[in-house]
């Protein structure tokens, strides 16, 4: 038997917290014997002490014993999931999760909604007219076997206790914390049944993770996680410096994203696309060549299969934002050679494609269209975005959020690097 | 315009609030727009980052802001004060209070409790039968006028904020951070409204405080913050490895302090007080000779009235325990060397005297009486503490807690240190 104070003041000197420690706290917090306030000290003690394997395996243990673990057998196929640390412009997953279902793997994809500057897979999705994301167990696994993918938000009987610690962290200035990162997301996607994970670490202005170091941690501590709760897991640190395709907001990126599963996807979305997929398909042990399933449209099948199957129209129009404003005129002639990611994703966020609180709507249509992308030659005065709002007065506020995200030079750029940086985890 | 999630996240990553921030806080948190949870996350930061002078102030003063300050003009007579930060047999408070009234100053001596190993002035004086320790403003100013000095509660009504915060930081681990120290004692001691206030900062095994570089911080911490806030403010840092005296207790503390009074004190608790007592003098502008107020028995007068002005008698019996034991025998022939002050505290402690829990109600009667303190010459078998509870139950762990307490050796020791190891902030 042990004690809050007690707990909380061993983190805060640095010691370690015992398996039994950690099972007592989850316990009593559970039964409201731990209060929040104890809590959220005790996340700041971690914030600055961290926890180490053993506490972090016990940590995450705990929050997945906590609620429901979602029974994939009945769909008789290898399960394998990808998540996102999050990025502007970012709809792999609308691409991927079809595209690796058609190629034999089946993907429960459990999705979050954005926050800031970062979009969210939902609300993508809901911008699709009768899609829903709300689906019960059963109906995320029965989706599953006849689709091969669903996409769909995690329900609340999936690891409650994450839940609520990622209420309180995101109030509490503790949400910047490299275990308690790594515990939030592997205990969701481990609750959520999957047998194999790639995770996408994203790095740089427009990601969570601005350096190449903490990107690598979290990206070995979330694959040592998933190791250890027999999760076979893999982690790719791909670049988040400009918006990866050409559409940020909701509407757009599902409109890109059905152009990307028709063969005519930007380049460096399609080869983060693509990296993910070779791995998720060699975790899933199947043998299989994505970019064929994209040629001969088996994977945009599947895409309108499951967007069917979750009540939505792959037919009906995608709505039009009233106001489209083309912004940011070139300096110069010669070639662009930036593009800040981060402030991509706040003007789309102000344009109404994010929230600012959980409560708060978003809309369908808002967003941003990359008109120009690093490396293109463009002509003085050419607009090299175009933002897409319900309501004229965002547009301003987008604009004063896009000072200084170009820069136009008299020389070409080199050719981009990779999008994928380094792989973690891989055989 | 500010948020908490800001303000958390600023001192989390080392940065330096605003005298705007700290008032926003404040302000939000008295209107519960700021939550227990967003303030014991700051308050974790502050343990690791600290606060600097200028932070230190405003939160200081938004402290005092919370609440009423008293106005101890009608009392017409310098007012000077003394805190402790707490040892055990530390019944300091009982003999200087009324021991510098008698030298012609007003001692307006707001105290608190006990909580685990240090007793508390209050629960010591309250050991007198009739005595009230809850007075009003008004009853405080009068007594503090018709006596000269006063002991009793600090209210309600006096920074209400740090009686909130140390709730707070009680329950998630963060009372031992020396700004958040500082500002819960000095709050209470400015809006107590002195005009002078003279620190004792306990150092070794039974203070709060176990390093001389702590408690030197700690007390120059405190005496910058009253400068600041207009109160002569100066600090000892003394001695607390050792019980101050041979009594630890509530009624025996009494007996002890009486004892002094009429100048048959222990010489370790007179020298801690007669030093202390020439400090608040000086800076109460008083030119007065304290151990001749002892022996004409003007302190011992003084004593008696305020008792007596807070409804106690005098001459009533103190409450005897009904079991005595003698413990710890000597074990060999030698002299005392070592008396660990932590392991009696706590067995007068477990024996009834202090509490676990703010809630509990101490005896009156129980305690420990160290029959030889080090340095002395003992006997082999000769007992060397006496322990008094009301329930012989509580013995068993009082002696466990004593396990190790003492040291007996076959050379003399040298002479003890003098109990006052430096002076801080005299001019």
């Amino acid at each position: 038997m042990t004690d809050a104070v007690t707990l909380i003041r061993a983190k805060r000197d640095g010691h370690r917290l015992s398996g039994d420690d950690i099972r007592w706290l989850f316990g009593a917090y559970a039964k409201g014997e731990v209060a929040d306030e104890q809590m959220s000290a005790l996340l700041m003690a971690i914030y600055f002490q961290g926890l180490d394997g053993a506490e972090l395996r016990t940590w995450t243990a705990e929050m997945i014993a906590s609620g429901d673990r979602l029974d994939l057998a009945p769909v008789k196929k290898p399960t394998v999931d990808k998540h996102s640390t999050g990025g502007v412009g970012d709809k792999v997953s609308l691409i991927l999760a079809p595209l690796v279902a058609a190629c034999g793997a089946a993907v429960p994809q459990l999705s979050g909604r954005g926050l800031g500057h970062t979009g969210g897979t939902l609300d993508k999705l809901e911008s699709i007219p009768g899609f829903r994301t709300a689906l019960s167990p059963a109906e995320t696994v029965s989706t599953l076997r006849a689709v091969g993918c669903v996409i769909c938000a995690a329900g609340s009987g999936l690891a409650p206790a994450d839940r609520r610690l990622y209420a309180l962290r995101d109030v509490t200035g503790t949400v910047e914390s490299i275990p308690l990162i790594a515990s939030s997301i592997m205990s969701k996607k481990i609750a959520e049944g999957t047998s194999a994970l790639v995770l996408d670490v994203k790095v740089g202005t427009g990601a969570f993770m601005k350096s190449h170091d903490r990107a690598r941690e979290l990206a070995r501590t979330m694959v040592a996680l998933g190791q250890e709760h027999g999760v076979r897991t893999r982690a790719l640190l791909t670049r988040m410096d400009v918006p990866l395709g050409r559409a940020v907001g909701n509407g757009v990126e599902v409109e890109e994203s059905v152009a990307a599963l028709k063969g005519v996807g930007p380049p460096d979305l399609m080869a983060v696309t693509l990296a993910l997929a070779a791995q998720m398909l060699e975790l899933a042990g199947i043998e299989a060549d994505p970019a064929a399933a994209i040629a001969d449209g088996r994977a945009l099948q599947t895409f309108r299969a499951m967007v069917r199957a979750q009540g939505g129209d792959p037919d009906a129009p995608l709505p039009r934002a009233p106001h489209v404003t083309p912004a940011l005129p070139a300096p110069a002639d010669g070639w662009l050679t930036r593009l800040d990611a981060l402030q991509v994703g706040t003007a789309a966020w102000l344009l109404g494609a994010g929230r600012a609180r959980k409560e708060d709507a978003v809309s369908a249509a808002a967003g941003v269209i990359c008109l120009a992308k690093p490396g293109d030659r463009v002509r003085a005065g050419q607009p090299l975005l175009e933002l897409h709002a319900d309501d004229e007065l965002r547009v301003g506020p987008a604009l004063a959020a896009l000072d200084g995200a170009i820069e136009v030079s008299q020389q070409p750029p080199p050719p981009p690097p990779s999008p994928v940086i380094e792989y973690i985890g891989a055989a």
